[in-house]
């Protein structure tokens, strides 16, 4: 086995820019930053967005059906933007800020990967400026005031059995998922079911991420539905005037986040709300600032594009009016051959029938991009250091005789100079390419409807089973107003359909929707198929066992 | 009514200098700040403390036993420091942090109060630089860890009836006192009951401000005894591998925090453990560091001497080697009225008898600061602006003919200047008074003998009564070795004794031991009368109500 670095040691090996050094690179003076440390600092947005324009090609890298191999989406995003950098093309890249629970997890750190990474990582990786900790705040100051209401007579008249929101940590804590509060006698509140997300799962995560100022983060606050009465009515946090002392918690966590890629590049890493529940893509002040500061934005959004590109476009460039000019699709050998039907353990050996079984799959998310939304797109080939160099050009190969646009990156191995080609190919299609955007479905279309819409066009289903629960609700919630919101798909990211276990294409089957729901702060109907864990557990070895500091304050273990 | 201005209101119309400036003051350059925005910084203890003396006198500021009238322990604190600043001697204070939590209740801030304030005063009392969300986090990390383990098996036999690790979150909430969790099925962890506390009172806030570098620090979570097992045998965090990752999360949290004085002073604060369950100071590094860098150190203890000053002399200065220079005992004419027998809505008129009724429950604080612990003490009026000048006269009067030293302090209203009898009588004390400082036991006496000596010596009281319940656990703790530990008692702050309602000097009493536990981690055995609080509640009108953010990110509605 060849001895790699692991992500921890090259992003430690690297001399980090003092970070005022990076901003002046999008000319931002120091007075502007405000600093947390000397490698990270928060951007003022009502300040330095003021008055600028959003002229940058906002380019979204997306991925295909994920699978357990990995596609790295982030690192993609990380060198191409330190790509586009080198080919002169003035680059910022938005990001999510990583969840702090997975990291004690399995999963390790998320700041990209080998030489294609954001630091500094341990940092990105554990608290990084305390957004989530104040958005967990927010979320429980709610949850406190909702049950202190209660307690103190509820005037209000909340049901107890169908309050809606729940209380949230950063942790992978399953323990956590169910719980019964307020036991132990009169003194200790009023005995319910009740239950807690991971952070990312709060609604005020999706909340910051979609606000444009901090009088729309206030609105939306304030419209949070946090359980019902007896007959049905709403109950808002406005109800509870909580939303100026949750905004007051928040005042930090609405402004982005600055840190350098390992080239110096500056990247803005802002808001993580769930790909699943929630819409999956930072903050659109994170976007927009990005845009306004640079020639070209490089973005993210969650799982594959089945999910993240149709929340991207559907939700965020929906509600902040933003028009994306190229979409790349990560793809890997690894991972089409596990579309092909391979067992994640016999992965290690050239197998190039499997890798031509899984390709429809890539090739249906390339339809989607192009076809259902009217975006020029290119295939990234992410390369592994393990990875077979004829497979490599089967995948290639078959993009071209199918005129779909590709190019091979290895920007893990090489940083920013293996993302070249594909750096060159995004500047073609940003620059040149046929880009007829639209979105998938009017606001007017009924909810039903768009959900049937989304299945049919973007998963390739045959349609949608909607349950009883789900049919009351949608009318329920189309009575009260709520029908013009977009919808937000919380599906397995596993698969096109609802079923994990179908991977590739599949088609013919309908995807049953077993209830909806309403954000009416964030601004979306998620409607909900199958069971989605919105509080992850930890393995039976945590690699939080692994993790170290020293004497010096040097965190090793995080991968 | 007079229209003074509300705290905010005064810290927001101050212009703060940028925080390098005021480091600078005490020789540290902008280049050993990590900053948090451009008025707070982290200073890195081991760098700065690496190779310097405790050259400074020691001050301690304590209190009189607390009424609900206010003492203004932290608005002494940070008058004095301004005022020996102002006679030309160079002076850092050590404060605690406050709690989030208590911010939306009834508290509002907690940065000392009108002309005497460190700020900005809206940071400190919201996140201020993450140290309590980074010891949540530790915290419930450490409970995940603990219910994932017996989730996957079990393999150290934790009994989950014996569990004493609770979570933690900084919100008063009561209804998370007491909760069931783990239920919902197999795979949703294993059903138990446990609980809450408020992060202020978990042991890692109070290990934090204990430990003297990252190496104490990883030994004090390794050590920390989570639950039993059904044979009473102790499981440590240490056994499920958790220091490390606690440790990671805590790489900041340890450096103590700078920021400064409406008068531009510097000010660390940093940790703030609970007062009752646990010994209620700013942290060992925070003090340390001040000592080395200025010829004064003002710092605090929590609730009056009997509990603040008690444990800040048996357990910090015994842990740490510290020496108190001298001793500021602050009393006020409503709270002295209360001893003496008022009701909180009779205080507006004057009541010359009442307060000399209350003046020996000042007294006996002081008895216990120069005679129990041999230190120089001077008493501190913390003037109101509603007190009456014949009132104020008779607390100096009295304190004159009985020896005591006294000063008048109106740094409420006029800041360092209002504070400069006291400071120059503190340093007339710390110079030339007569010190004889000695603890109050031994590390090697009984634990019973322990608690029985601080009841009878520093409460007045006429011993201890022992639970058959306490008396067996101490006889557990001092089997498993916990012996030597100082004791750190959980007591109403509103009393002597261990009844809130017997106000001034009371005698004759016992006091009850209901139960004790050990902060293995921590290093202290907790003796427990009475039913602590360790998560409050919100009041029927929770300030945060009112708590509010304009568009500019202004904060109002703090006090």
């Amino acid at each position: 086995m060849t001895a790699w670095k692991s992500d921890i040691e090259i992003a430690q090996s690297t001399e980090m820019w003092p970070i005022e050094k990076v901003a002046e690179k999008i000319g931002i003076s120091s007075d502007d930053l405000e600093f947390y440390g000397k490698y990270k600092a928060k951007l003022n947005y009502n300040k330095l967005a003021a008055g600028k324009e959003d002229k940058a090609k906002l380019v979204l890298v997306t991925a295909i059906t994920p699978t357990p191999a990995g596609e790295g989406k982030t690192t993609t995003v990380v060198g191409l933007s330190d790509a586009l950098n080198r080919i002169g093309k003035k680059t910022i890249m938005a990001l999510r800020e990583p969840s702090l629970g997975p990291v004690f997890g399995v999963k390790g750190g998320a700041a990209g990967g080998g030489y294609a990474q954001v630091v500094p990582m341990e940092d990105i990786n554990l608290h990084f400026t305390g957004d989530f900790h104040a958005i967990g705040a927010a979320n429980n100051l709610l949850a406190a005031m909702i049950d202190n209401h209660i307690f103190h007579g509820n005037a209000l008249g909340i049901d107890c059995r169908r309050i809606t929101w729940k209380r949230v940590v950063d942790m992978n804590d399953r323990q956590l998922r169910n719980i019964v509060c307020g036991i132990g006698g009169r003194v200790n509140g009023v005995p319910r079911e009740d239950g807690y997300d991971i952070t990312v799962a709060s609604e005020i995560m999706a909340i910051l991420c979609l606000s444009n100022s901090i009088s729309d983060l206030k609105q939306r606050l304030a419209s949070i539905i946090i359980g019902y009465t007896r007959d049905e009515q709403p109950i808002t946090a406005g109800m509870l005037h909580a939303e100026g002392a949750m905004a007051a918690l928040l005042k930090d966590a609405i402004n982005p986040n600055l840190v350098q890629t390992l080239e110096h590049n500056p990247a803005l890493i802002h808001g993580g709300p769930f790909a699943n529940i929630a819409h999956g893509c930072n903050s659109v002040m994170a976007t927009k600032l990005a845009m306004k500061l640079a020639d070209y934005v490089v973005t993210e959004a969650g799982f594959g594009a089945d999910l993240g590109a149709e929340k991207f476009i559907n939700i965020k460039c929906r509600k902040a009016g933003l028009k994306p000019s190229a979409v790349v699709i990560v793809a890997t050998v690894k991972a089409l051959k596990m579309h092909g039907g391979v067992a994640k353990t016999d992965l290690a050996g050239k197998n190039v029938e499997a890798l031509e079984r899984g390709l429809p799959n890539l090739l249906k998310h390339i339809e989607n991009v192009t076809q259902v939304y009217g975006l020029p797109a290119v295939v990234a080939i992410n390369k592994f250091p393990t990875d077979d160099a004829e497979e490599l050009e089967l995948i290639e190969k078959k993009c071209k005789e199918l005129g779909v646009n590709v190019a091979l990156s290895d920007v893990w191995g090489q940083g920013g100079a293996g993302g070249e080609a594909l750096a060159k190919e995004v500047v073609r299609l940003a620059e040149e390419g046929e880009n007829n955007f639209h979105l998938l479905y009017p606001d007017e279309m009924p909810i039903a409807e768009k959900i049937n819409t989304i299945v049919t066009k973007v998963y390739g289903g045959d349609g949608i089973t909607l349950s009883p629960a789900a049919a009351k609700e949608i009318k329920k919630l189309e009575d009260l107003g709520f029908g013009n919101l977009p919808v937000c798909m919380a599906k397995t990211q596993y698969s096109f359909s609802d079923d994990a276990a179908k991977l590739g294409r599949p088609t013919g089957f309908t995807v049953t929707i077993r209830n909806v729901k309403v954000a009416a702060g964030a601004g979306f109907i998620v409607a909900l198929t199958g069971d989605i864990m919105t509080m992850p557990g930890l393995p039976k070895v945590p690699s939080a066992e692994k993790i170290d500091m020293d004497e010096n304050g040097k965190i090793s273990g995080l991968f």
